[in-house]
């Protein structure tokens, strides 16, 4: 009956009209579709951000879900039209393939924690975002025999950590943490974040996935296409429910091609399970901070650490830290000066002078029993002090609130913290953008890329702030762009900034390792060797596994064959 | 004119009748691939394996190039129709769109050596094989500051050490090689092989490719998808001669999906170049060998090693050998024994005792400078003679002509040799399969897979001949299946056992990491959770990249879409 079909559309229209639609998606697909949803997850899993609805960022601790916390565009630039929480992975699965029905985007985040970087936004406003975390966040399994632990998307780095002390596991295992422990395991590693232990390249250290396609089937990689006959059997149960192969976290690349790559920075498979190494208790630790006193000790200490770090005297993943980020995290800017404009050299002194700290700040840690840390430590010295005005501190030498050392004396053993958050709010209203070029370990490399970010930074009138983190023949600088989130002037300014770092560092040949949303056409368009043949083969296997390009269309500039590239691009 | 024509035909087939035609061609449709062939690649660098031909092995200084030298079926069972030796990049982008165009297969390999796992063999008889190693082979950069190599196909890793001997760079870097030294660095990372150092994962220390795609398109991956515009110019450079980004060989990962594993074990793309990350040299190194006894000391050796290798108190990837590894290389059976059937225990006691060594023996180094390697050491020789009668021995403990311990001493230093090719002769006419499970660094697994192994083995009349390769958290359990190539009888139980464990294995949730030709198909099939859902991906992506399933099809069990995969299996 037609007046009955009307009212309820009406109903729903009320319910739930979303700010944003889904491109090309009528209201009443939409709601058809998450009619559908529905019964699928439950209603109390779906929200949808309705017109009515005022978008609040929230904080990382609670963070907001559909769009972007730090928005450098307005809130609902990159917004999504609902939110759904799969309560399992068949409920991942029906959702892809409603998806694919429907032909409505969707962005899975596992915690949403993403700041600096888009947050839990999708790339296309109006995709339903995936809030895989919610539900999905046990800890499946710490094996402390193998190392291992295999994880849901929902699990943090604080979970995973206090599930080691409630078990007591930290004899055995330590975990490796971001600077910040609320993210999730499998988040960071499918963008290939870093910690800072010996094990901080997670992606390096992940073992083993089970992944959701776009088209709804459930593949395990490596060993984990193998079932294992022997092990006590699990009559009925689905496949996702079914136990791993004993090898699954043990050895990464099984049989055949070894796909797990493609589905990190990736818009291929949705990751449900995560294997990741736990690195054995080195029996015995030891973190460190050496200061430096000038700006241009940058390129001595560089050309220090390069061949300490490849001969693994430097075990774990140091950083070379600004002054400013190491200042950010003790206080706001304005409990440093009245100033507005960038800070000079003189103010930068000062500061270091009032922290006790340099303008370079090393922080490292060595690993293993007595005899063998006392030899590598023995080495670091030698070699750092050779720089005039260099000191070694130990975290017991730091009496200050909030040291920084005795925050990261606990990072660089994997216990996860948010101390670090502080330096966020060095701007009232405080938020971020990433910067993040990969360099050489070298001295004038280090001093160039520092030079050029530097001078830009300037010339938007932001402090520059920022950190090289130290891999094995390279070197992540994090440059922190803080920004006041409620003016647009400064928005304005941080996003002219990134901009033109992406484009000033091209010209050196340099690249970013990940973005904000913001930024991933125009940085995945300098990866362009020989006409683009890069994007070529990912737009390739990205319409061959997604035909209707319903999984993160956009992300890292990949857009799918229904997509007009040219009017999306950013 | 149609006699002309005629005569040319008949000319040609008289040159060039191959014994194996590509499936589906017809003769008169190859020679004129193949005269087009000719016309990119120069007649010089094409052969024709013809009709009259008879199928040499050669040796493996000198190894046959369409047919697998260590053949388990007759030579002819995976034969080339015909061996092209491309003399650059853009003649192997050529070559892949002559054989789209004439939907010819292709089976590209760098250097052929690939005993054990089917040599230079293509798995669809009559595909034309890519000869890459003939003419790239250039050592394209050796850099000591970023401790990498750059290399073509055809460097073997002697090629590489005597370009650092040459260079005398060894003091800099030091390579990493498997037991022979004659592989290609790219032919053994492709297929994910291994080596004994502390870089011992091969795929692992690859960074940066660079590929030709079946389509023909070149892609660099990584880095070296982004243009460094500050090397001096390459002003009218192909993309393949342009110099590479100088991060390429720093930073694997790049930007977007990290496409590089997809490149293993695959039959997506050509490699043509890779980097390869050197070893720092460690300032300092000893080898050593720990003999056990008795033949269950293998379960007690394996729970210590696992924890000690975890620790990285192992810092290279150690083996555990089963003595007749050791004593095949010190002569053929027929100088131990009369038998023909296979060695008991006593028989086995007498050969460990005549040649001063154990049952099993362990093999490994350590790294670094006096002080820890004396703390590295005293732990580990405290660990192992924890087991009775086990004894610890340095190299110049051991006087024997051809020496284990002094070949390693070589190998587990990046130095190459084939002074363990003779193990391969432990029968005459010896030929050898590999039979190469993953199992856990654990007593239990590896008395396991030792017991089902051999239980097979002397089934099949034949010796265990077998070592442990000790990963990083799994072992590759390397069985040596020698068998004798002339007698049909030997090649058939080689076949029968190496089939058996397959299944045998399986039913224990063990698979194999890499596999001969004719072992492809059924070992993919193991790998079949959730209804062989990664088969179904591997199959999506292979149909996207190569839609006319040109570029070795079957490879690792993958079969194009034009291939009706039921007929084809094995
Ligand atoms: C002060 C500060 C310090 C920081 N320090 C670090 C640091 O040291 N190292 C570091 O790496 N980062 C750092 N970050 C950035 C960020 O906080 C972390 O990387 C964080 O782990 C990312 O958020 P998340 O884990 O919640 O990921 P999510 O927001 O859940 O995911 C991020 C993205 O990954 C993809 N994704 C997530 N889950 C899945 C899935 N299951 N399947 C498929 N795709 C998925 C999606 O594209 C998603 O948008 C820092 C941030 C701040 C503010
Ligand atoms: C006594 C003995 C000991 C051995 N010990 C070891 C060992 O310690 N570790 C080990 O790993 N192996 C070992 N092997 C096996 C083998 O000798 C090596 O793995 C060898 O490196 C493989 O041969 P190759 O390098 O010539 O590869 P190739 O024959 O050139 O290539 C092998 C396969 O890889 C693929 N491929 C090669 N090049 C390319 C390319 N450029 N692009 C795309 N695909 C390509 C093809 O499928 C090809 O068939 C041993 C063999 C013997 C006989």
């Amino acid at each position: 009956m037609a007046p009955a079909a009307e009212k309820d559309l009406i109903s729903h229209v009320q319910l739930s009209e979303p700010m944003k639609l889904p491109p090309g998606t009528s209201l009443h697909t939409f709601q058809t579709f998450i009619d559908r949803v529905i019964q699928c997850c439950g209603a109390e899993n779906v929200s949808i951000i309705s017109k009515c609805d005022k978008l609040v960022d929230g904080h990382y601790m609670n963070p907001c879900k559909g769009h972007d916390m730090h928005a450098i565009y307005d809130r609902d630039y990159f917004l999504a039209s609902a939110v759904i929480c799969p309560r399992d992975v068949p409920e991942v699965q029906m959702l892809m393939r409603l998806c694919n029905e429907f032909e409505v985007p969707a962005w899975p985040f596992s915690i949403g924690r993403n700041t600096g970087y888009g947050g839990a936004a999708p790339r296309v406003s109006g995709s339903v975002c995936l809030d895989l975390g919610r539900h999905m966040n046990r800890v499946l399994d710490v094996n402390v025999e193998g190392a291992f632990a295999l994880v849901e998307p929902g699990v943090t780095f604080f979970d995973l950590h206090e599930y080691l002390e409630e078990h007591d596991l930290r004899k055995h295992v330590w975990l490796d943490v971001p600077d910040l422990g609320g993210g999730s395991i499998i988040g960071n590693a499918v963008e290939r974040g870093v910690g800072y232990t010996p094990y901080g390249d997670h992606w390096m250290m992940h073992c083993g996935l089970e992944i959701v396609l776009p088209n709804g089937e459930l593949v395990r990689t490596g060993m984990g296409a193998l079932p294992d006959p022997t092990i006590p059997a699990a009559e009925g149960l689905r496949p996702d429910q079914q136990p791993g192969n004993r090898c699954w976290q043990l050895f990464n690349y099984g049989f055949g091609p070894y796909n797990d790559g493609i589905f990190t920075q990736s818009s291929l498979g949705i990751v449900v399970k995560m294997g990741i190494w736990l690195m054995p208790n080195p029996g015995g630790y030891q973190a460190y901070m050496i200061t430096l006193p000038r700006d241009n000790d940058l390129a001595a200490a560089m050309d220090i650490i390069r061949p300490l770090r490849m001969q693994m005297v430097l075990q774990n993943v140091p950083t070379l830290r600004h002054i400013l980020l190491d200042a950010a995290v003790h206080g706001p800017k304005s409990s440093y000066t009245a100033k507005s404009e960038p800070l000079d050299d003189a103010d930068l002194d000062e500061i270091a002078k009032k922290l006790d700290l340099g303008r370079w700040n090393f922080y490292g840690a060595v690993y293993g029993p007595e005899p063998i840390r006392s030899v590598l430590l023995s080495v670091i010295k030698t070699s750092f002090l050779s720089i005039p005005g260099s000191r070694f501190f130990l975290p017991e030498d730091r009496h200050e609130p909030n040291s920084v050392l005795r925050t990261r004396a606990n990072t660089l053993q994997g216990i996860p913290s948010v101390d670090e958050l502080k330096w966020v709010d060095w701007l009232p209203n405080g938020a971020h953008l990433f910067f993040s070029p990969i360099t050489k370990i070298s001295g004038a490399d280090a001093e160039a890329q520092y030079a050029i970010t530097k001078k830009r930074c300037t010339e938007a009138g932001l402090d520059f702030i920022g950190t090289f983190v130290v891999g094995m023949r390279e070197m992540h600088h994090i440059v922190c762009i803080v920004f006041d989130r409620e003016d647009p002037k400064s928005r304005t300014k941080a996003h002219w900034l990134i901009r033109t770092l992406v484009d000033d560092c091209a010209k050196h040949g340099w690249g970013e390792y990940r973005t904000h949303l913001a930024l991933m056409d125009q940085i995945a368009n300098t990866y362009n060797f020989n006409d683009g043949a890069q994007m070529k083969l990912n737009e390739q296997i990205k319409n061959a596994l997604d035909p209707k390009g319903i999984l993160a269309p956009g992300k890292n500039g990949i857009w799918p064959k229904g997509y007009n590239k040219a009017t999306w691009v950013i």
